[in-house]
């Protein structure tokens, strides 16, 4: 165990797109959810980097995103160098802005470990979180693809599943298995029957492996993606970095590191975890993460009355809200726009988006 | 008849006092519901005098406020004298209120015949309202205080009632009553047997009698209050009206012309309509004024987009809106504070009032 130093030849990628659409109105193609101070007080992708901080050194962690947001990160992030930002031109999805940020690790040395971490999920214990890592990278070494899967806490459908198979023994003082099986995200029913079988972990796309082995995966099931990632990587320290990446990147197919690559290699494995992990993907998940379980409602950034009411969650901009006789609601409050949801809908928040979308109301988006 | 000409010795006198606490958070003490444009687009002063147009030319239409809203609502009558307005040093209630107008009103005539109407309650039907007044004032010519009763829609509980007794004949094409009796508001049991058995009219303020009728029962019932508001209309247009003013004003007790003069004289009589008056006393009033009964919600300035949802009563400050799964809500969006109320609870926003003034919260009131 190296618990308290960083692993020397461990590299975190962050990829940090996705605008969070479910956290509209707080949530915007501006400044979407990773920017956001959810649950707060800070952002959640200075939370990512703060919960690295015992794994990865500065130097040694890479945030991938899109040019409008690399300078909103940096000023989140200052303790990061200016090389620590990969901006891609173009979103191409999970499986080229991973397959980047691996291949340019794969610099330090082929047997470079490489840990991907998404920039807007919210970890209850970071201390556990550092372990399950730990003990990830020690399954990696020994060749696999590893992911780290959260034992489910509810019949949750709105994650993909990891199906557990054969154990492959304890490292670092956590037991791994192979991967069955990832599976979509379910119906209510199967969800649970995946929790009561005890086989099944969420999804939470964290995944720890050797830059080699990734590599030689792409290079197998991606192989398109492989010869233009490498080359990119081989022209980054150079003067032809912009050019090369200008005449590869827009060409590349747009791919998920899931679909592409997991799902099909025969070299994945997991560490199941107890974190207390969770995408905070909508209000009602920050109200839950917020709340004492008092039934009282739950409030930031807001003065608010209240008569007769409770367990709403209000997310202000500053004014008073004041509540008489309402329960269960979800209230933000922006200074363009105000989202007024019952809990229970709080997934359909995207619904309004679209509608915005529909509009042309690119103001509000 | 008189339709369609002002009635020669007419005067209309309109209290404007009250700041309208359960329509917080637009209705403020610095900007109160009679300024408010509810249900819109013309404010309620604004619609008040429009109404009475057809009954009193400008120059007998005298508005009684405090020294705060005078000149607000001098803007929004530009086609008043400045004549018009009797500013009050300090409320004393709607006794000194009407009285002084009745004293001021008296100067061209003793039979000069006075109408109150509040400046702040909502008709459906103006015209209806205009021959009710016709009817009133013929009825008063009799001699007696003749108030206007509306025919209730349904078992109200936030109203006075008028417990209607002998026929006094027909008066300009309505039927007119002895009043038997003022009640305070019912509780719902008592106010489904009064709206049953046909006898009882909500008591809307709205009174019509001659000036020296008034004055006499005034000399009778409330003598201090008779000497002083003689006095102050005999140095109204002397330069000594505002000494008399503040030597007398502030000795007045307080007291409303219903307790002080109405419920104790025996020469009231009432003429029932079935104007549609409300006093819109509550934003579920307006929500259920602007609605077309078709179960969408009312929207008054905002941009709405809704999923799944419908009956809800929004008033907006210009900013966009999104509601999700909720119904029956109340949505009040200004510029610093904000209210979501259940319509079923909306005479509780005045609770809302109360902590404020508890807090010391007076930017918020």
């Amino acid at each position: 165990m190296n618990r308290g130093q960083t692993t020397s030849n461990f590299y975190a990628v962050i990829p940090a797109g996705g605008s969070g659409t479910r956290l509209w109105p707080v949530s915007r193609r501006g400044r979407p959810k990773f920017l956001q101070p959810l649950p707060g007080p800070k952002t959640m992708i200075q939370e990512t980097v703060h919960r690295l901080a015992p794994l990865a050194a500065p130097d040694r962690i890479q945030i991938i995103t899109g040019p409008a947001h690399a300078s909103a990160i940096a000023e989140q992030l200052p303790e990061l160098p200016a090389s620590a930002y990969i901006v891609e031109p173009a979103p191409r999805g999970t499986g080229p802005a991973i397959g980047l940020g691996v291949a340019l690790a794969a610099r330090a040395g082929a047997d470079t470990i490489v840990g991907s971490f998404a920039a807007d999920h919210y970890v209850r214990h970071p201390e556990r979180f550092e372990q399950d890592v730990r003990a990830a990278i020690e399954v990696a070494k020994q060749g696999y693809l590893v992911t780290i899967g959260i034992k489910p806490e509810y019949p949750e459908t709105g994650y993909g599943y990891i199906h557990v198979g054969e154990r492959l023994g304890k490292f670092a003082g956590r037991d791994a298995y192979r991967v069955r099986q990832f599976v979509e995200k379910p119906n209510l029913e199967t969800a649970r029957d995946y929790v009561e079988s005890g086989d099944y972990l969420w999804n939470a796309s964290m995944f720890v492996w050797r830059a080699d082995v990734l590599l030689d995966e792409m290079r197998r099931l991606l192989p398109e993606h492989h010869a233009a990632l490498t080359r990119i990587a081989a022209a980054w320290d150079t003067p032809e970095r912009e050019q090369v990446l200008a005449e590869l990147w827009d060409g590349l197919e747009n791919v998920t590191i899931d679909n592409g690559i997991l799902e099909l290699s025969e070299r994945v494995a997991v560490v199941p975890s107890d974190m207390g992990w969770t995408d905070l993907g909508d209000w009602h998940s920050v109200g839950s993460l917020r709340s004492d379980g008092d039934g009282a409602s739950v409030v930031a950034n807001a003065e608010v009355i209240e008569i007769d009411s409770g367990e709403n969650v209000v997310e202000g901009c500053g004014r008073l809200v004041a509540l008489v006789g309402v329960e269960n609601l979800i209230v933000v409050d922006t200074g363009d726009a105000l989202l007024v949801c019952d809990r229970s809908r709080a997934q359909d928040v995207k619904a309004i988006v679209e509608r915005l979308h529909a509009g042309g109301r690119a103001d509000l988006l």
